[in-house]
């Protein structure tokens, strides 16, 4: 019986397997972090990034009209997908370049920089030419070669931890895009994997990991507290939880519907959309404990 | 194969299971929850309640020290172990009835009402004698006589989860209390074992679990951050997540180790205790907030 | 952020925590493990032994008539709960000291030795009268007062695995034991929470830990196949996969019910329960692989 | 609070969701299952299949040397990875084609198959080339477009399980090639991530879900004992385990190392790369339980 465990990856190998993006290999990050530039949408220094939008893209009706009441309500950046990874391939799969070109005009409408998924290593191009951001999904945290071509893209990056990633793979995956020359990663915990999971949460939000975080790398994290928990009720607690935990951010899942009369009910993860008046309300309380960050600004 | 996994209890079942301490059986508590008072302190309305102090009772001058400083901080509630469940029976198990009084005089001394774990079920009644609020600890969750005495002995009961419970499980535990007619009990999430935990953190801080609590029984509910997180740097942010999520208080474990000349490296979990000034920022954290709290008052 | 997470326990830790029974304390144990004796019956040394009869007494004549085919099977001891630990306070809980009288009774008519669990530590006594060996539960895995109870009685103690209890955690449950001077000590795995548990399985079967409990002590370790997989169409299976991996025996749950035109549906966890036909080809199958196990024998 | 989790995915959905590769859609295989060839290899039917070889393709005489190893050893299959998925970008990535080149020359100097794996969608053309089976690992299980690609190659597949995925996740990723008109696909349990792993072994295997694969589609599945262990010490035990529970056959990692003096210790997972004379014994395993398969064929 092995003493070590084999292929066990601890944090004391980090700066080993992520020089780049470990914090101890850069003084330089001694205080604070890098910050992450989206247009003009700054990760990693003032207020939290609220980024909003519906889980896909489903309609240039729908995603312009959702645009503009997540702008109203003081979103800083769009989200929608137009590529969905689906757990079986008879569900709606997304309206692919269709939808980018939907989203992409509904953030020129109302000024929002966008972000999106982009699943497959073909279409980095593609989605770069719509998007401001790319997002690599939780399926997609340890696709390398996808790593690998959005790090070449130079585009900012909005990675997602895996439902099951532990910190070391996390920053492993983050490390293969900083490989490429390409430093613009914000990193987006969104719940693992647990026995309590499904019972009552669809994943557990493991907010314990953003200290974490800023303890072993110099990139921004925030929270989608939308997968985290997948029921609405529960995403405004949980997003103002994520910002008190240091979250540099949130992405949240909102749908019109149930405000608009005209509004549908989401194609896919109804349940934890919430709706535009939810999410003013978790944009405010960003807005108004600024003050109280400071006092704990010293531990990130 | 079954197509219904034999034993699995569901949120379905809960009303069946606790029918006593279900919310759906009890449209009195329609709005809001049950208050649970110790001495002058209540949980369930109100500021959460803070409750403060070492791991384990070391020495009667050690916990009269902590004391006074968690009460300068504006504790309401004093904890200290006189009876500790170790992994190994070779490791420090506490100091007993010995330990006890040292809690009660420094209780006394602070005006503080005290709270500590009793595992032994021939030991309820010697614990009751010295303590307000009588602590169940992860380890005893499931340890159903144990749950009866306490029951039956009346005193107020802090019940903390399993590091595996379901909520099924928890409200369960809950129920056996509240069999015997004591209703004077307050639930405390304190971490749960996952995949993650032990890289980063000591468990997985689950706060998912809290609104399922509020929607599922009238108890109060609140948040250990000391063990959850395992790591003292990380117990302020969760704190104040925990508080978002609406925790109806807190407890945490706080040492004088580093501020006072005079105070020792505790013997248990030294490395989750937080200094009396950390308690203090987070005791104003929570006095500071009250007003938001409404915005989502519907919510629980 | 510390580097080293606190309480923290790590193999690496296991001769100081458990110093009696650690295998690297003790080179006496370098080839094999303790022999735990059982009346006839002998753990860690010849065939695995099987243990099985109903989940609970529920009758004196279903006692009697389990125990019957259950000792035609080749059983060598005959379990049966009278002190049940159940999820709800109005569910049944077992018939308690009747039910000790009943079990002890079909016990002597076949001759089969009986284990039986006690869960309260005032009742270890009463316990101790009518079983030959005394159970703990995983619920009770962390009962640290009964644990040094059992441990006092002398009596042969079967140790199940908590469900989320590291190897650590167990071994160190098993030294309070052994610390009373009782080294008649056999550890169960029975199943740990995971994600994967309540999709198809009830929890999910640890494997793995039987050649590390090999490695880290000289205890026998059995397996129970019927809270592992809770499942009885894979009850057989994981039976003859837990005897691969180096079991030193089975904790089997058996039911009359559909063989025996009287025999009624079980009362407490039927879905897992087999029946006294598949019992026997499971006994058969240790019977008839024998010679296989000379092959590894030098790897426990 | 949903009463319902929102995105759940349970048993009930499979053949909703998986409705080509649902057992229940298909009376055709009420008995048994489908049977997947791989040249002469056939996975479903007849003894278990062993697939043997590195971890990594390091050089030709490597390959070669391992390859003649096997074979003599009774392997079915030789496997080998040109194209490694590893955390780091600064660790070994593999050969790339010429490791497939190496592996397609040792393939045919031994007579056996070759199976390897391919994680980029715009190589799956190159790869099926030199392979006569397409792996998808752990990491690339939830990679939709490449179990497109792979599904639509025609090549028979080996799909793994990833580290958190549920079975209907997993069915779900295979139902993805079968859609594309590719029904050669046999499963891969490789062990998942758990509070238990990384304390004695690198995953906990999960033999629970392979009765389940049986119960809930016609796929053959096998087990990965490498991977799911670790250790090298307990992989034998693993894979008579694997057998026992249903397995259809194994994927092993073994190396020369330690049996022949010119051979190196292993770039990637040494910790869990067996010995030729081990993949001899678990082989002769094997061959020699054929009778007893009989008894519980009517269970799979």
């Amino acid at each position: 019986m092995e003493r070590n465990i084999a292929g066990r990856v601890g944090l004391e190998d980090l700066s080993r397997l992520c020089p780049i993006l470990s914090r101890r290999n850069h003084p330089e990050f001694a205080e604070g972090g890098l910050v992450v530039e989206v247009g003009m949408v700054r990760f990693g220094v003032g207020l939290p990034v609220v980024i909003a939008g519906p889980c896909a893209v489903e309609s240039a009706q729908q995603m312009i009209e959702v645009a503009r009441r997540v702008k109203a309500a003081g979103a800083d950046m769009l989200r929608g997908g137009a590529f969905k990874p689906r757990t079986s391939p008879h569900d709606f799969q997304g309206l692919g370049v269709e939808g980018l070109k939907m989203l992409r005009d509904a953030g020129d409408r109302t000024g929002l920089p966008v972000v999106t998924e982009v699943l497959d290593v073909r279409l980095v191009d593609v989605v770069s030419r719509y998007a401001d951001m790319l997002q690599i999904g939780s399926r997609s945290m340890q696709n390398y070669p996808l790593l690998v071509e959005v790090g070449r893209s130079g585009k900012p990056v909005l990675l997602k931890r895996g439902m099951a990633a532990s910190l070391c793979e996390w920053l492993g995956a983050a490390e293969y895009i900083a490989n490429e020359g390409n430093l613009n990663i914000v990193l987006c915990e969104r719940g693992i994997k647990t026995h309590a999971a499904n019972e009552y949460s669809r994943y557990s939000l493991d907010l314990n990991v953003i200290p974490a975080v800023h303890a072993e790398t110099f990139l921004p994290v925030i929270v989608d507290p939308s997968h985290a928990t997948g029921t609405a009720p529960s995403v405004e607690r949980a997003s103002r939880a994520a910002i008190e935990v240091g979250a540099s951010g949130l992405m949240i899942e909102v749908s019109n519907w149930g405000e608009e009369p005209e509004a549908q009910r989401p194609m896919c993860d109804a349940d934890q959309a919430i709706t535009p008046s939810t999410l003013g309300r978790i944009i405010r309380f960003i807005q108004n404990r600024e003050a109280e960050t400071e006092a704990v600004s010293d531990m990130a």
